[in-house]
C-alpha cells in the first residue's frame, strides 16, 4: 500500500470503454482515482480527493468543461482517448497551463473503413437485404429490390483530413469519382475542391462526413444540403452526430428527400430517433468507428506512453498543437 | 399482330429477375414465347409451341439440361443473363451446335463492391450492431464489442479471375496482404499464390470465395478449410454456394470454430438454414451481387445486342469461349 502511495497519481474520466481490461495494467504503474466507483457526485468527489492530482485520462465522450477543471487545480495533463477533441474546453486548459494529449490519428484507418463499410452497406442496401432474408422473405419474394453501384459515384468528402483522405483512398479502386469540402484547399490534393459545401452536395451521389465538430460545422448540412444531394444521393457520418441537422435528415428520409443514411454517430447518442429504426435505407452504428481489437490496443499504448512522458517530464507522445 | 409474327421468334426462360422493365422494349423487337404464362409444363410447352424457335433468353437461375435442349430443336443461341455458366449443360449445347452467349465481365465489379462490403460487415460486425441499435440495447449497454481491424489482415483470394481481381485491387488500399488459390499460378500478378487450398486457408485471416463452381470446386471449402482458416478467420463468398460444404460451415460457426461468414450465396437458395438466422456473426444476402440498376441496365443492352447479332448473322458480342 505504501508502493501503490508512491505511483504517480492520475484521474479517469468516464471511464473510457474497454478501460476494464487495461485496469490491472495502468494500476501496477499508476495510482488511479475511480470517481465512477464513489457514491460521491464529481464535483464532490474532486474537492475530496483530487486535489493534488496531476493527470487525467479522460474518455472521448466524457464532457471536460471549465467547472470540472477547475476542480482539479493541480491538473497538468489531459489524455484523451479519442481522436475529437470537442468535449474538452481547449481554452480553458490553455488558461490554466494544462497540456492535453490525444490518440492522434491511430484510429484513421478503422474509422474508414466503416465509412466505406457503411456507405457499401447502404447504397448496396446489405443490412436491409440481411433482414429481408432473415425474416424469411427470400424464398416467397425471390428477389430483393435494386441496389446502387459504387463505380462511377461522385463522392464528397466533408473534411479532408486524417480520416478523409483514408476514406477517398479506398474508395478510388471503386472507381468513385472523389471530390471535398474543407476550410481550405489542400496543397498538392488531386482531388476538386468545393469552397461551398451546396455545391459540393449538387455535385455529389454521396457525401462522407469526416470533419471536426466545431462551432462552424454544427448543422452544416443542413436541410438545403441534404436536398441538393437529392433523392438518390447518400449520406454517411462517422464524425460527430451534430455536424448534421438531424431533425432535418429524419424528415428527409421520411419523404423520400435523400437516398439513405449510413451513420455511426448521432445528434444526441445513444439516443436514436425512432423513425430511423422505421427505415429499411438508414443503418446505425453505436459509434463504433474506433471500437477494433487493435485500434484499442493501439489507444492505451498511446495513452500510457504520454502519462509516463508526463510523469518523466518527458515531451509528451502525442500532444494537441493548437 | 403480322408485324409481330415476322419479328424473330424468342422463348424467355426464367424470366430473369428484373425483365419485366425491360420486356416491352424486347418484345419491339423479338416475338417472345412466354413459358410461365402458360398452364403447360415446360416440356409440354416447348414441344407444342418452340419446335422452330431459334434463340432462347435464359435467367441465370433457370437450369438448362439436356433434357430441355433436346425439346427445341431449332435452337441456335442460348443467351444467359449471368456470368456464370454452371446451369446450362455446355457439352449439350456444343453437341447441338448451340452458341452460348452470356454477361462476361459486366458483373464483376459490382460483385466485387458487394464482396467488400460483406467482409466488412462482418469483421467491423455493422449489421450486427446495426440490429443492436433497432433493439434498443445501445442507451442500455453503452457499448457494442470490438470488431475486427482489416488493415494487416491476411486475405486469401479462391480464384483469381475478373471478380478476384477486382475484390484484390479493392482490399489493397485498406492494407490487407492479398493471396490467391487458383488452377493456376497467374502471370504477372504480384500476390503470392498457392496451389494447395489449405495451405492459403492456414496463412489467412480471411477467404473471399470469387471462383467459378464446376466439379472440381464444389465443397472445395470443406471442414478441413475451414478449420485451418480457425476462431478468428472470416470468409466471405459471392460465387456460387456449393463451392462451400454449408454444413460444415454451419457446424464451424456453431461451435465457433470460425470467426464469422459473409454470403451472398447459398447451396440450396432461397432456403436458408436456420442455424444462419440465430447468429450475430453471418451476414446474408439474398444473390444481390449483380443486382444494381446500372448492371441490369447493361445486361440487358448486352442480350439485347447477341439477339440481334444471332438474327443478322453478325458475330455475338460476348460469346461464351471454351
Amino acid at each position: 500500500m505504501a508502493g501503490n502511495q508512491q505511483l504517480p497519481e492520475t484521474i479517469v474520466l468516464g471511464p473510457p470503454h474497454v478501460f476494464q481490461t487495461h485496469a490491472d495494467a495502468f494500476s501496477s504503474r499508476f495510482r488511479l482515482l475511480k470517481p465512477w466507483e464513489s457514491p460521491l457526485p464529481l464535483a464532490q468527489f474532486l474537492r475530496a480527493q483530487a486535489q493534488n492530482t496531476r493527470a487525467a485520462l479522460c474518455a472521448g465522450f466524457f464532457p471536460l468543461p471549465a467547472t470540472v477543471l477547475q476542480d482539479l487545480p493541480s491538473l497538468g495533463l489531459v489524455v484523451t482517448t479519442s481522436a475529437g477533441l470537442d468535449h474538452i474546453d481547449l481554452a480553458e486548459c490553455r488558461r490554466r497551463g494544462v497540456a492535453v494529449a490525444y490518440a492522434a490519428d491511430i484510429f484513421s484507418a478503422d474509422v474508414a473503413d466503416l465509412a466505406v463499410g457503411l456507405l457499401l452497406d447502404v447504397m448496396r442496401r446489405i443490412g436491409a437485404a440481411d433482414r429481408f432474408v432473415r425474416n424469411g422473405l427470400w424464398p416467397e419474394k425471390g428477389i430483393y429490390p435494386l441496389g446502387y453501384r459504387l463505380g462511377g459515384k461522385r463522392v464528397g468528402i466533408v473534411g479532408l483530413g486524417n480520416i478523409g483522405l483514408e476514406v477517398a483512398k479506398r474508395l478510388e479502386p471503386f472507381g468513385c469519382r472523389i471530390s471535398y469540402h474543407s476550410r481550405n484547399k489542400k496543397p498538392s490534393i488531386p482531388y476538386t475542391f468545393y469552397p461551398d459545401i451546396l455545391k459540393l452536395a449538387v455535385e455529389s451521389d454521396a457525401l462522407v462526413i469526416c470533419c471536426a465538430l466545431t462551432e462552424q460545422t454544427r448543422h452544416l448540412i443542413n436541410r438545403d444540403v441534404l436536398l441538393a444531394l437529392g433523392k438518390e444521393g447518400f449520406i454517411v457520418n462517422i464524425a460527430r452526430g451534430p455536424v448534421i441537422d438531424e431533425k432535418e435528415l429524419v424528415a428527409c428520409l421520411q419523404a423520400g428527400e435523400i437516398g439513405g443514411a449510413g451513420l455511426d454517430v448521432l445528434e444526441n447518442e445513444p439516443r436514436v430517433p425512432n423513425e430511423f429504426l422505421e427505415l429499411d435505407n438508414v443503418v446505425v452504428t453505436p459509434h463504433v468507428g474506433v471500437y477494433t481489437g487493435e485500434s484499442c490496443e493501439k489507444m492505451f499504448e498511446i495513452v500510457w506512453g504520454n502519462l509516463e512522458a508526463f510523469f518523466d517530464n518527458k515531451p509528451l507522445i502525442t500532444p494537441v498543437m493548437e
